[in-house]
């Protein structure tokens, strides 16, 4: 398929959608818009519009994801699933989950019709970012068949079950096994912004993710003892926050001797703490993230152990709890390759990361190949109103993503492989 | 004067005569008593009737506090100040304070009607610890002029003017310029317990204090970039908590390389802080003390300088604010010296401390000649309802006072010469 010489206006019109749907908001200022509030109905009813003029049928599933599906040119055939998610954290972005939405929205327009030996269905999942009822992914769970009993009954902070938010958004609960993959799916592919600072210090608009971390989250306590600050000579102190200090300094030595490595100390906490009280106790937590599920345990013990040491050298108790132990998750090689010569053939050098967050994706992988495209994030923020991302970047993804489909219509083999069906 | 053989007994009396009036309490359960406080009024009417059946007159001045006197062997004369503070923190213990009271009691009932060339005031003073009114030194500051209309216009939690409260007890604020020192009060001894660890590991029961040590408080901010705990590379985060981390540490090392200096980071916040994002901002406090002034400033700008420069390298900015700055107060020479060979006299070794807290002594020493004796605080523990003190300890307070009385009745000129009549 010849690339369309309207691309640049495509991307234009792309972000000009991202931003409309920003308006959709909980709060008069800012965008926020969590999972099944109000402003989601008038993001779906943007989103439907749009994908209906772009010749995709439209329906919400009981797990309120949008989805949308553009036919392939036989039936039966295989189909890809493209998308992200549309809710968002509190005073967010306009592009972190919606782009990866719009830009299938866009790739099927930049078709003008034509059809593909595969459909393409775009999902815009109804929540990832876990903010409603702290827990993520609810949206994509429900297409790998993960949205339980249990998920059901969680309750947000009024008290409102998620089986009671999706009813009360006018979807049946019973219907959630209706929401699972289609049979004929072959991949998952996800556009998102990169959310962190790699691509835009290397100057890369786009990359390949090659799989996304595993995380380890735990919470350590330092115990010593408190005391008078006026009266306590240092040698005879039991001071828990200059134990912890210690740590949070071995955290960062660690993290920095081990290539893709990230360690962080995210809270810290002196309870009962003053100004004039040596601290006797001190909590903080960590966070640690690798694309080897090895690496990162291997990681965690070892600040356990440091923890440890500090503790007993300084004569304090050190104890620690597991929050979070999740593994690493791979991209399917094949589409990661695919990606790179798509990247490629969009004249832009080819790379890979490994995603330090979570993404749809890497529930999808449970089910499906799945793999990602980042797209360069200038300044690497993310999750505040000034997130932002390049108008020429956007471009790229969408050159690349239509090479994309050209490369997986011309892998038929592929297709079959990996249908479920 | 014989050392009379009923020390231990006195000792025993003394430290029942605390516990009793740790009972008067703002709270059913443990000790807490503030200025001028319901349960003041009866801590006040057990005391008097003590001093009074030891033959003292007793009054309550008008910043409320209890001024007990016992007459010289003559008209006029000059008087010894004994005294420490009635109020408490809350949660308290029930020897800070009180004990240095209920001694100066115990020294004057040790005398069985003796009079010395000078009369025994005994003061109970009505604030020290700063609780009710943020502000440390009431009781003792109308003793030095210092009680004045800024200080009495200052209101508690409640909003009750420290003027009301005085009111509100029964007295007059009108008096307070009566509450000064009388003009034959030729010096202030103070017996406190230490608050702190060092006499208990060195297994000394007394000390005398020669300074206490001048404060310096200040609080710093590093100000780095929230980032995504999962996305941003180490290399690229400016993390104001392992900067704070690094600098805790220096603060720890530079107090370890002075003699006699103590450095404290008491409190932290990370503002906004989350397990899965690297530290944007983080706030502390330092406390840094020691008995040379020029020491302390100099350790205080080490660790200003010491901030800048760890946040200049790691790309964050660092700025600091002043909270306190008190100068160190020296006790009088002859005073320390005196306490010394009485703690010999006593059989004890004689040390000499600086003191690590404020107290009352070194506000009367801006107007006569002050010292303090300290007692072992057993384990340091203070401020708190384990606190506690030895009764062989207690014991050996109580001979070192009459030891201390003989030698200053012996010392006629140094009464003369400090005398402001």
């Amino acid at each position: 398929m010849p690339i369309p010489g309207n691309i640049p206006a495509l991307a234009e019109e792309a972000l000009a959608r991202c931003r409309k749907l920003a308006t959709f908001s909980e709060n008069a200022q800012g965008t926020t818009r969590t999972f099944l509030s109000p402003p989601m109905r008038k993001c779906h009813a943007e989103i439907t519009a749009w994908l209906k003029a772009a010749g995709a049928e439209v329906r919400i599933d009981a797990a309120g994801n949008l989805r949308g599906f553009y036919a392939a040119d036989k039936t039966p055939a295989p189909r890809l699933l493209l998308g992200s998610h549309l809710d968002t954290v509190p005073n967010a972005g306009a592009y972190d989950g919606v782009l990866g939405v719009v830009l299938g929205i866009t790739l099927i327009e930049a078709l003008e019709g034509k059809k593909l030996p595969f459909g393409i269905e775009v999902a815009g999942f109804s929540e990832e970012e876990g903010v409603r009822f702290d827990l993520p992914f609810i949206g994509s769970r429900a297409l790998v068949g993960r949205l339980d009993e249990d998920v059901l009954s969680r309750r947000d902070a009024n008290g409102v079950s998620l089986r009671s938010a999706i009813e009360q958004f006018g979807l049946n609960p019973g219907e959630i096994p209706q929401a699972v993959l289609h049979a004929d799916t072959f991949a998952y592919l996800e556009f998102h912004i990169e959310q962190g600072p790699v691509l835009d210090s290397l100057h890369w608009p786009l990359s390949a993710a090659e799989a996304i971390a595993g995380q380890t989250r735990m919470e350590f306590t330092f115990a010593g003892r408190a005391n008078h600050a006026g009266t306590t000579p240092m040698s005879l102190r039991r001071d828990a926050l200059a134990a912890a200090a210690e740590w949070i300094i071995a955290v960062e030595q660690t993290a920095r001797s081990v290539a893709g490595l990230v360690a962080t100390v995210g809270q810290i906490q002196v309870p009962g703490g003053a100004i004039s009280i040596v601290p006797g106790e001190t909590h903080v937590t960590l966070d640690v993230r690798h694309k080897s599920d090895e690496i990162r345990a291997s990681a965690a013990n070892s600040l356990i152990q440091q923890a440890q040491q500090i503790a007993a050298r300084r004569g304090l108790f050190a104890r620690h709890g597991l929050l979070v132990n999740q593994k690493a998750v791979s991209m399917d090689p094949f589409l990661v390759s695919q990606i790179e010569t798509a990247i490629r053939n969009s004249g832009c050098e080819a790379h890979r990361l490994t995603s330090g967050a979570g993404h749809d994706a890497m529930i999808l992988a449970e089910k499906i190949p799945a793999a990602m495209i980042f797209l360069r994030t200038p300044g690497g923020i993310s999750h505040d109103p000034a997130e932002s991302v390049k108008t020429e970047d956007v471009a790229k993804a969408i050159e690349c993503g239509l090479h994309l489909l050209d490369q997986l219509a011309a892998a038929p083999e592929f297709q079959k492989r990996t249908r479920r069906a």
